[in-house]
């Protein structure tokens, strides 16, 4: 390695260690933090972003990267220096005023948006929502990527996605979901699957789920799982990966598959390269590329029917009384059961896509001008109506049921939905590339899969974009095909159609 | 207040912030971190400490510092700035150089003092310890405070404290707790004092260790205790203030006086004037004035008769089966068995002041060259013979039992005793200045002692310094009277001498 790139190197494991600083900050606050501690833990993260800026746009690194840029480089390192520029760009172009308004402006919005869900009054959060969107306009403005204003925000998010792509994706899909929803629905199947019923005690939840985990390749010497209100992952470097779940005393699926989902993700942030750690290729590819992880084992496989051959048993030995005489095929479907509700958050595999249709038709909508802040929720119902065939009753369970846009997350709901898409595009790789899968999955050994994940996603971090990445493990670019064929099989099988 | 102190303020707040990320990296190390974690964690604290360091020199600070000199300031704002001007002189005088060494030094020395102890053979840590004491001896050097190294030393853990003062008031206790020692060892008490004995369940101690620190007026918005293997306490704001303590199975004590001790800690950090926060003014005025609030706390407080009137009854109905048939004179006995042992960190209150004096003695030859390193284990025995009265049976239980020397802390034992000798002489004071102490305490409330605490400790921070803070309480600078006079009366009153 040559010594300009190491000074490099340096600063890039300097910014690495200060990003990390400001995740585990964020971490503590959700999961240990008293609550008093909130306003100074404010300040705390933002001095570390305020320092993180700082360094990122300093001349030392910008006059090292130039040098670099005549330099004979492995690719690897091309790619560490494209990166670095890429976000080092980013952070030049949009002023700092701006940066403070937004983070500002996010702080009381979101205030606004949590006392305007209690009350379930979109009015109260209605002006704050105008103020994110017109500072995003005026940060999409900024960025210098494409005319798109929306494809400026959701390259954040999705590095290199098309706002034209997506509307072909989405548009490619919605007919299908909606036409599956609608087969399904007209299904007798339907109205003979079991919900769960009983209560089921944290401790056993948390003894069953770390099983599980276990079993994924979940590596405790480098990771957590703890409690928090909103589950999540987070990584500050290969060797601690976090992730939270919450446990419901009446139903031990919403942890359950949230830890499988979490999991997924963490099994990303432990199978980053470690000799890559503080470049910034040690990162996930993108938000769709993390998503297609923490879905592909949350569905592909924990919804599996040979997934449950395995672990069925153990979980009713966990839950004796509770599960005693369910079935294997009415567990199956009941852990996939689809039915539309006003819910993103807890909807099922068919229904989920149309939630993010929703959200990225109005997001867009909203940003371009061509929909008014005060008639979102008359637009919000109107499209649950038509693509979901549901109202919601108030604001609460509608239009304010998500915290991403008061957080000013515009452009990220779509990549929930390409993570679906890429997981279906990889799952189908893998079944054709590991020997004996699905039999594997039935006795309870996951390990084949997560090393393939390892091997073809993980280690690579940031050394592909996600187009190049799925072109070399598929053959082929991100395509829809592989999703709604696996949602079709699936789900004609389970609903008898 | 006027702009420019304004704009020091802000840049003292990110500092604040910063050292507080640095603690937040260190609890969550101790408490939460997976093992693995480890040598990226230790790069994370660096970054965190070299961007300190970096801001602390800054040429802003500096020039602001430059023109308030002149300025017309409040005395807490001139205080500020004095506080401020030390700490960048001290990181200005040292060589950038000298800290890096010495931090890698520390981190290696640390290693072969774990592995030395494990083996219970000094001579395996000695070049370490050797390499650590020349390194301290250079940084003293270009520490320009005093002519005395081993007091430019003492100054960053107690500002302000004089070599001759501490030889003065060391060589005064000293003879004193030799005499009353020997006495307690004579006495016929000695031999009836019954030992704790049975198995004490961790819930249990939880449960009551809780209690007692709810009832010390410990606010559980704005803390924490958690365990680690050793007890600690650290503040990262007034509202965010965490404990540790560990659990023994065998006896509940040493983890209930941890918490007692570490409450008192907290009750500091948790007291200091949050609309201080932020400003160098909010801080501990030193590591003696720190200590004397755990000491008081666990000593003066959670050892005294009157104390156990309220929680004895408790603790027995914790503790059924264990603690039933022992009276309170018998308990109060227990708590306060005087005895030599060669360990410090479980030393009672008459022999721990001749753990830290041999420490003190043998630190400071050895910094002045006056002891070579490869004598240090024959010396410690010899003075734990003449001063205690018993030999360690080897090194791991004699001259390596403590991390202290390993970090390159030197300097840092004598706070240890003077946190006992401040405790005494506010204990003197509150008891005479809050009505009815004993009598609240007896009765469970010791939101008065809190509160008077507060009002003329807590809430100062650093706006006086030691010597000051203890003129305007006591009238008088500190005085090892209070201490010998307290030990006197209570153990010749326990041990009928």
């Amino acid at each position: 390695m040559n010594k300009t790139f190491q000074s490099f190197r340096k600063l890039t494991q300097s910014l690495a260690d200060l990003k990390a600083m400001g995740s585990i900050l964020s971490w503590d606050q959700e999961t240990m933090m008293p609550s008093k501690g909130a306003a100074t833990r404010a300040r705390q993260r933002a001095t570390a972003a305020a320092i993180y800026h700082e360094k990122l746009t300093d001349s030392t690194l910008t006059d090292l990267m130039k040098r670099l840029e005549d330099m004979d480089l492995a690719s690897w390192e091309r790619r560490c220096l494209q990166e670095m520029r890429r976000e080092q760009a980013k952070a030049l172009c949009v002023p700092r005023r701006l940066v403070e308004d937004l983070a500002e402006t996010a702080a009381t919005a979101y205030e606004f948006w949590v006392k305007a869900r209690h009350e379930s009054d979109f009015s109260k959060f209605a002006p704050w929502l105008g103020k994110i969107l017109s500072l995003k306009r005026e940060e999409a403005q900024c960025l210098n990527i494409s005319e798109s204003l929306y494809e400026n925000l959701v390259d954040e998010y999705e590095p290199g996605m098309k706002e034209s792509a997506l509307e072909r994706i989405f548009n490619r899909v919605h007919p299908h979901l909606t036409l599956l929803l609608e087969r399904i629905m007209a299904s007798p199947v339907q109205s003979r699957i079991r919900r769960f019923k009983g209560s089921f005690s944290t401790p056993a939840q948390k003894g069953f789920g770390r099983d599980v985990l276990s079993a994924m390749g979940f590596d405790w010497g480098a990771g957590r799982l703890d409690q928090s209100p909103h589950p999540f992952c987070t990584g500050f470097s290969p060797q601690d990966v976090r992730i939270t779940t919450r446990y419901l005393q009446e139903d031990f699926s919403a942890a359950l598959f949230g830890i499988i989902h979490e999991g997924g993700h963490a099994l990303y942030e432990q199978g980053l390269n470690p000799t890559h750690h503080g470049l910034p290729i040690c990162e996930a590819i993108s938000l769709g590329i993390h998503e297609s992880q923490s879905r592909l084992w949350e569905n592909q496989v924990g919804r599996n029917r040979a997934f449950w051959s395995f672990w069925l048993p153990r979980l009713k030995n966990a839950f004796p009384g509770q599960l005693e005489d369910i079935s294997h095929d009415e567990f199956i479907l009941s852990v996939n059961l689809v039915e539309s509700s006003p819910v993103r958050v807890t909807a099922d595999e068919v229904t989920y896509g149309l939630h993010i249709i929703i959200r990225f038709e109005l997001e867009r909508a909203l940003l371009n001008g061509d929909l008014e802040v005060k008639s979102l929720p008359t637009e919000w119902n109107q499209r649950m109506e038509s693509y979901l065939g549901i109202r919601p009753r108030n604001d609460a369970e509608g239009v304010l049921q998500d915290i991403h846009w008061s957080h000013g997350l515009i452009g990220y709901f779509p990549t929930y939905l390409l993570g679906n898409l890429y997981a279906a595009q990889l799952m189908d790789q893998a079944v054709k590339k590991i020997p004996d899968l699905e039999k594997n999955i039935a006795a309870g050994n996951l390990m084949p899969l997560r090393e393939w994940l390892r091997t073809n996603v993980h280690m690579l971090g940031k050394t592909l974009t996600a187009d190049e990445m799925i072109v070399k493990i598929t053959g082929e670019t991100l395509n829809p095909e592989f999703f709604l064929s696996y949602l079709k099989t699936k789900f004609e099988d389970l609903y008898e159609l």
